[in-house]
């Protein structure tokens, strides 16, 4: 593939593998002496990557700032979250395979059962599987005051999604869910979150009645459906109300794919990690070998990871594993699956194209003993043509941060990996 | 020199020589076994500067941004470029000559033939290079309309510069050259980029309207002028046009030497670095023993910049050479400048006053095989009073990764260089 520039300028255009352990950091851990996961595997092709590339440490948005899986994935693309990131809404909706519009305000969602006072008998409808998608469609396409359109569609179990469409809407709104132990509470009615009485303030206002007035409807429509009568018949708690949470508007989210001119994919198991990558402009891979947990076929994703490489100009492979076992404080399991990412490693090592730039990151660190995400900075490294290599033989926490990248924003991160690329504009002349 | 501050501290105030090596951070070329050019060039002063001193790299604007020179010095140079640089226009015209206005918005200009349809026959009018001066003459000072002034000023060869002055311009408009292949295509219509409806939007606009009523005035003036008649008897093109590019404003700069009170001055051959020297308050010195190629005399350079230091706080020295050695992607050329630049720095080792403060960098990296800017980060080093050594060795790309003052911004280390001349105001009390 080649690219051509300003005057006669042309060059071997590489390719990148991008490799995304989700949770990989962490700290040092007694049950492994003292070790990071990573620190005690054997990790041979990470090792090798490191000893021929160059390594660092990545704080995905800020020192000192622990986030998600979905601003530090959005971080490791290139966007800035502070203008791109008001809530989980839109990516959950767009994981659910609806197509978002810029404006569009969307919110995650489940099925509940509430009584006549709209107080909460089960948050999750009894767990309900079966007959969503009947029900999402009677909410579907429902009009709203002032022109708003509400989007509805079933995600996975008693989960779902709702969007609201159309002009002046805001994402600063409260959950209607009172949250995990909202059981024997009331639906909570959603006010604006924005106190100040400016614009935004009345977007706010006009989109929080909005959801009220969708919740009110579709109460109505939901205790009518013939599916909750049977439920009911059943003696199982109908689905006849809709908790929302999570509000976040769609941006002008300008694909990486297109910025950069280049052709990408994600291959993943995990929905909001292949609905960040199709938001980026990334074809998003995935099939029933892959799971978003510890018994993910490793050889699979590489083998479609390589067969990718040979009409993509960027190819990101994500692995969750290292995260679940960091939240379950499993440090062995969390060896045993960053074992298995150095052997996926190694397998796109053999496979790829000559010249194919390396890039290993992660979206944040997991240390086991947190249990839960934490702002320790991600180990780095990238191995290809131009790069300058260091003195670092092992790729680890400690190792990386005595490495010739030095300390970088995710977002840096992968401004470095498209200058690598050489598709990046030049800033002045 | 001696500077007093609160209470009773006082000191010794240091001098800095600030050497500037234009394009100088590289990546591993084959050619030279895996090394830089300035790893593998033999810089026995550059090296003792940094044993004796203090290093890391440096980011001109941010990691993975890569820049042009102009950019890179102003960051160099402690300026912001995202509130300053709107365009290369005003550096171009300043370096032309003319003195600029904060408001004023300059151009880049080439004579240019064209014929009555005003189809491009010629983008350089036959390399031009006798008789611009006359020509520009009948441009310059032309009235135009809403009391705006345009300014026209003759430059190397075929090229020139364009300022228009007076109230609410924008340097928000499209080029009015079709760019470096625009031969057989028509001169283009000026137009506002700014699509939305606001009022710098109109300013937009108008500054397109004023731009292509000068080149209308432009082409009357200049195919009527004798000297262009004379052309034509002898069966050269016609300089009957002028193609614009490059817009920029002129910011309110505020100089260096007024921020700091300091006196400095800039040493240098070429036009861009002279003038944003000019525009920082440094006194530009340049001699026709000076040029901004590989056979620059260095030894002319350290002679200047011994003698500046007599007399002034802040002497900069630019080389040119690595960076038009990167662009040709010719390592061993490099590796020769480089060597020339080890010694510079020898020289002004050997001749400087005691307690001067020294500091090496770089606008920014131009590898070889990439042959162009890239967004690598550059080695700097400082040595002086009171520089906190570390144990690096060497001056190189890799050696620097090590160094003690880690991974700054350009402006960052322009700052930390103000903080050791002891200049800097005081944060909080």
């Amino acid at each position: 593939m080649k690219i051509k520039a300003e005057g006669t300028r042309a060059m071997e255009r590489s390719r990148l593998f991008y490799l995304v352990a989700d949770g990989l950091g962490d700290r040092p851990v007694a049950q492994l002496g003292g070790r990071t996961p990573l620190e005690a595997a054997a990790t041979p092709a990470l090792d090798r990557l490191a000893a021929e590339g160059i390594t660092g440490l990545v704080d995905p948005f800020a020192p000192g700032v622990r986030v998600g899986t979905d601003v530090g994935h959005l971080c490791l693309l290139g966007y800035d979250p502070t203008a791109v990131y008001t809530g989980r809404g839109p990516i959950e909706a767009v994981g659910a395979g609806l197509n978002l519009e810029a404006g569009d305000v969307a919110f995650r969602c489940n099925f509940a059962t509430v009584d006549e006072s709209w107080r909460i008998v089960d948050r999750r409808a009894g767990r309900i599987r079966e007959g969503t998608a009947e029900l999402a469609q009677v909410l579907h396409g429902m009009e709203l005051s002032g022109g708003v359109t509400a989007l509805f569609k079933e995600a996975t179990e008693h989960r779902a999604v709702l969007v609201l469409r159309g002009s002046e809407l805001s994402p600063d709104v409260t959950d209607s869910d009172p949250g995990p132990n909202g059981e024997d509470r009331k639906v909570q009615t959603v006010r604006d979150t924005i106190s100040d009485p400016s614009a935004e303030c009345t977007a706010a206002e006009r989109t929080a009645a909005l959801v009220n007035e969708f919740l009110t409807k579709a109460y109505r429509l939901l205790s009518a459906h013939p599916l909750n009568r049977r439920r009911v018949e059943k003696g199982l708690p109908p689905a006849n109300m809709v908790l929302t949470r999570g509000a976040g508007i769609m941006p002008e989210l300008r694909k990486v794919t297109e910025t950069y001119g280049l052709r990408g994919a994600v291959v993943a198991a995990e929905d909001t990690v292949l609905a960040i990558g199709r938001m980026a402009g990334l074809d998003a891979l995935t099939n029933c070998r892959m799971t978003a947990n510890l018994d993910t076929d490793i050889s699979e994703k590489a083998q479609v990871a390589l067969s990718l490489l040979a009409d993509h100009d960027l190819v990101l492979v994500h692995v969750k594993g290292p995260d679940l076992a960091g939240h379950d404080n499993q440090p062995l399991n969390k060896v045993a699956i960053i074992e298995k990412i150095d052997r996926l490693a190694a397998l796109v090592l053999d496979g790829a194209p000559a010249g194919t730039l390396f890039a290993v990151a992660s979206d944040h660190s997991t240390p086991c003993e947190y249990r839960d995400h934490s702002a320790d900075p991600v180990p780095v490294l990238l191995r290809g043509p131009g790069v300058r290599s260091d003195g670092v033989e092992r790729f680890g926490e400690r190792a990386c941060a005595a490495g010739g990248l030095g300390r970088l924003r995710g977002r840096e991160f992968f401004l470095t990996m498209m200058d690598l690329l050489g598709v990046t504009p030049k800033y002045g002349s």
